[in-house]
């Protein structure tokens, strides 16, 4: 471990080489946000500004992390995950792009406990930060448990995930959100995109690198049929799985069989599943009793934000061996003499086991993260009060990021004529 | 043209024996609605009300209107377009159930002129409505055009469409809404399911049946990506053509892209397309010089409400000969030689020619109009206040249409144990 | 019914100019054809042949009917299948393209009984045709068992279909073929498009028109796994089905398996479908035990050749009732109280109730048909000796019409460089 | 490196348990080899006999490997390509299931050069072998061109590749072939399972792995449509890419378009590519002109057996930069200014960056080599003349192998009646 008091604590620096040129490749592929950061580097609008992030440490929040350190701010970063954090890449954003030293304060590394968990976001808020970005709402939670004080000098947050963005939103209604927090989450830009195209090639690559099998002919079951769960079960689909989908929501489970899927509950679904993804943002999916009736040789994993979609307690409790069998690959022998296996440790899979969301959906999503802080700056600069509540982004801005996206990708779209602009609000127009 | 003062006017009595088929058939595939129809049978909620109705006299339709007469109302209804009227249909709703005159008051039949379209309103019009329920908002229009002083006698009413929907809004806005309108369109059980899996099939099917064209191998050009051009990508697509997309909107543009259409502007694709829908809700979306710069033998449809999309008074303007080559498919030469094919005269050609919506979406979509219903009468026996604004159904409504859809399909879902329930608000759980 | 004896039995020759429309369209699709026919028309090498066919009589066969003529041929023409002629179509074929009554010799219309087929077939054979078209092989089996003698004076045959491939091949190997045909359902451009991509969609349509029911969330049962059973297949998932496929050979139950499919036997896939489709070859797939095991509402139909897929006998003998709900659909009410619906009563839905495979597909097929013929007259004038066998086309045939096929789309392809060319058979170079 | 003369050459002995684990790994998705494993270990009908290998040393691989020493083989293996040597696993194979030493004669490790390449080769051909199994044909060309005397005492061989078969064909026609050759190739239940859905997946499996970019909304080339290109555009069309086909063969290039994919000559599609896949089997398909006119950040890689299909000599020569930004990934400045990035240096980036086709289809073809072998042997003892040529395994397997596959999946199907069975061959019958 290579640790620098107030500046770093990562696995090791020597890999900081290859974290750069990893770095470089998701820049190279996230477009947005580099045209953001070459137009915001020049006015500086974080000059002055301490920006505090929990966000895995992956390629692309490299790319954010350092797109904010242009555009002026200080910034202090732990990864949100035990098992997401790319050791390389916070090598090399403690070193810097240079590789000289100049990086961010950053506490990072793979494989960590809770204990280290929470240190490493401690020692972000140090020294208190002026805004929080979260993914999952470790950080806030933390800010608001352990040091309520600070919430007062906090400007602002904001919120990546949809689990993140359901509790704030309780947390809110009970009056007891110190600051103002936006939803990013909740931007069309971030959630109709990372959410479905992201999480869903993602989550069949970590299931590809942690076990290899082939997903053609698969019995597939998708626990949840929201943005993630439809990214996912889209994707199985595509790789020529048969998708079975468990619900709650009724709405959803009806979607989801309009789109050729099966559903069922759990309980029937343990029987024939061979591959089982969760993907709900609740915990206690996947039960002892749905792992006991599992045929021989299932796989399952989770792509949920916490770790508490499957109930990996209880399947210890009905096991009598465990041991990893490949990387990210745990195998269980239950009592009942079947044996299956578990990919990352019930963690989101796509990142413990493979590199999480692609760059190009990342590029969206931390736009919005930028605008966000942005928004939050301007906000307080222009002094305007601002409830201490979840805010929605612009839906213009969605317009602004996209049209960017789509420029880099080099299409274009028709406009409207003048006189189709005037027949879009003429309600007297008819049959 | 059968026609009864006072009762109806229809094309021709003598197709009941047809259209009585046709609306059991439907009734087989409209499980919701039926139980609905079973439940409010008894208490007759409606009793002492007169629904005016103007919406797609369908079989489908005849499911609606025959389940708001058995529920107690005094019904009235007009066709919504001049080419969507099924006559068999309309001959059975005149003669009633059992076909001894005991029928709902109904002026429609297929191929009105604008004339006889809006007699027909007026007609249902004639008695004043206690509440009226539209398809794109042409007979709301008409009471406040031709008859304002009728509005303040209504006491709601309600509006099948996004087009609708969206004009209600502005002329609400603009403070000329003259009662409450419930936007049954914006209902999840119905914008997510008619307009995608409903549009998305009968659009192909419409198609098909005016046309016999191979979709697979085809550039098929839709313009619009919304709710309804995504349900025709999509199906297009599965059915193995080429999909490109045309948006004004990048947000959707960009999820067309990722959904692997190809987008460019109308310009391009009227050059490469060979099948091209319309699904946008805009006027003029391909005006003369998009048909002049087509391929040879181009087929050009609307799925869109009004029959603006396509201008086809530009069409014919740089043709020099236009025929009839099968029903619904009409041949353009035009003055360059080549020849393009208009489906339906540019009105929806799943309704033109085809049979609409799928009875199975029309399901859930019309147990939203009669909930609708069902909420203005209620609100208005409670003595309760009603802007006249656009109002949505409440969310848990679509649990409800959904949950006994799903019954009825002998799907059954997982629910949320105690724990869970906790769980899903406890902003104190972390990682 | 319209009846010249020696040249016409047609139901109504009023209706030639819809059916002289249907045929333009259908030219207007089937480029390659139409070039060929630019070609041979020059050349007119049937000139002194007589060409006899016994072939569905839809607009696409009429425009293989009028490039035989066109290239020199005597014509004289059956329908295979009671109900799958087009009427205005026979009508126009009658009449001729100027509708002078310059047509071909036909007799065919829509809804036959047994002896009508085969007093139609036998009109044909009357005088002695020099080759003959079969789709199905009823008029080569004709000639075989009630016209034996006139065998050894036809030079050869051509046949369209898997089914009667197959039997031709079995009555060769047992020595009873009595002069060679060509199995064009053989030829790659004809199996691998006609059966998968033009079975696929044709049965679709024809299962909305006979029913309009969403396909979406449908249990869709396809028995056979063939190049029929595959397209319809994949274009039922395409519209959203959750697709079922019972088989009889491995090989093919393992391949929908990994295509996503689910493989059961049809006693559990009838429990489970509300959708049905038999494309076997194979006669008694769904019997009577499998009706009374379906769920109310099924519905069902075939796409074979032949109508022995469904056992309606056996169906008929558990009814206690049956009626026509709507065109092409019957409804059965069985003894155990539950209805379903056999469509186009269990002949080829495609053609029954919709206009069989598409145009574009067609074109390839009969390119294939005319080449054969081509083939036979052209040996025959060379005095080659013909085994009395099944042959196949050669292949370089498939590249011909799919290079011409291509163009008239519009795509072109990569050479091989010289070097290239070199390279495809040096087993020399190695890794 | 490890190395005991006449024993094995691998990297590292102590990666033996983590391979043991990946063959274990293997096993359990292999059922159908684990079950002829256990019928032929008890008859042992490969004892005394050598049978010789040059195949990717995969975890797969180990499992047949394992089985033909079980039956009784004596077996020397070494890798078929220079990048696709697991090492883990070909530890694992020196040193035996049991870690005793007890293991086979194994010559093979990741990275090799020419020379190393074919120092394997010759190792394992040092005792002379009674049978051969190839892929890529390269230990048979080996045995011919430097053993050629070797040939007279080989029993046969057997090839896994359409590359290697094609090659084997030539040489057989040119009188070349020393011995007889089973096409395992050709077997159905190896090309029509393994090329597509092996690597379909496998392919996009590297390219994840390598470059972790979106494939939704990309424009992903695929140069050839042969079975393989078709199982990479399948799964590239079901992560969301829109497909670009490249072909030389008409009718190939317009199944390609039937299925909705784009075809284009690689002169245009290079322009608009973002990803390209070679799988043609062809030398040169994307060539120096190719690269310089692609987009900044292109990715291009090879899936096709030999590293010939890109011409990376042309890409150096236009190229001023290249350096690994990633494993497997190279990345080219060329001279134009723009950057490219090559994966896997052009080899057969399935098994170079991930870990090739997964078991479950592995156990087929592999069941088929088994086979092969057994054919081999039982002729050479029954004394039978084999041709020296290129043979089929008969149909008939199959459907044995299929059926076996079914069985261990938990699937069933249908069996034809005695009646079916009749009609099956009834040429009598009619419509």
């Amino acid at each position: 471990m290579d640790h620098k008091e107030g500046q770093y604590k990562v696995a090791d620096l020597s890999l900081a080489d290859a974290g750069r040129m990893r770095i470089e490749w998701a820049e190279s592929r996230m477009p947005v946000l580099m045209k953001l950061r070459e137009e915001y580097s020049k006015t500086q609008p974080f000059k002055g500004y301490k920006i505090t992030g929990c966000l895995h440490v992956t390629k692309e929040t490299a790319v954010l992390i350092e797109t904010l350190k242009a555009c002026g701010a200080e910034v202090a970063w732990s990864g949100c995950n035990p098992l997401s954090t790319n050791d390389s890449v916070s090598a090399a954003l403690a070193l810097g792009p240079n590789g000289d030293g100049d990086g961010v304060e950053i506490y990072a590394w793979y494989g960590q406990d809770t204990e280290d968990f929470y240190w490493c976001i401690d020692r972000t808020i140090d020294k208190t930060p002026d805004t929080t970005l979260d993914d999952g709402a470790d950080l806030i939670f933390r800010v608001h448990s352990a040091f309520p004080e600070k919430t007062k000098d906090i400007i602002g947050g904001s919120e990546e995930t949809t689990t993140g963005v359901h509790r704030l939103r309780a947390m809110a209604e009970d009056g007891k959100l110190g600051y103002p927090v936006y939803a990013v989450n909740d931007a069309e830009t971030k959630w109709d995109f990372d959410n479905v195209y992201g999480t869903g090639q993602s989550t069949i690559d970590g299931i590809l690198r942690a076990s290899s099998v082939l997903i053609a002919g698969k019995n597939f079951v998708v626990a949840g049929y929201g943005h993630c769960g439809r990214g996912v079960a889209m994707r199985a689909k595509g790789m020529g799985a048969n998708v079975i989908v468990t619900e709650v929501k009724a709405t959803a489970a009806l979607k989801a069989t309009l789109d050729g899927m099966r559903v069922m509950p759990m309980e029937e679904a343990a029987k024939v599943g061979d591959i089982f993804v969760t993907a709900t943002g609740m915990k206690d999916i996947i039960r002892g009793e749905h792992f006991l009736s599992m045929k021989e040789g299932a796989i399952v994993c989770n792509t949920g934000h916490y770790d508490v979609e499957l109930n990996l307690q209880e399947l210890a409790e009905v096991s009598t061996d465990a041991r990893m069998i490949r990387d990210d690959n745990r195998e269980y022998t239950m009592e009942n003499g079947k044996k299956v296996y578990v990919l990352a440790d019930g963690r989101l899979v796509n990142l413990a086991a493979a590199e999480g969301h692609p760059s190009e959906v990342m590029d969206m999503s931390f736009a919005n993260q930028l605008q966000a802080h942005l928004a939050l700056i301007r906000s307080h600069e222009a002094g305007e009060e601002m409830e201490n509540t979840v805010l929605d982004l612009p839906e213009e801005l969605d317009q602004e990021i996209a049209e960017i996206k789509l420029e880099t990708m080099g299409l274009s779209i028709d406009k409207l004529t003048d006189e189709q602009v005037v027949y879009a609000t003429d309600y007297s127009a008819g049959t």
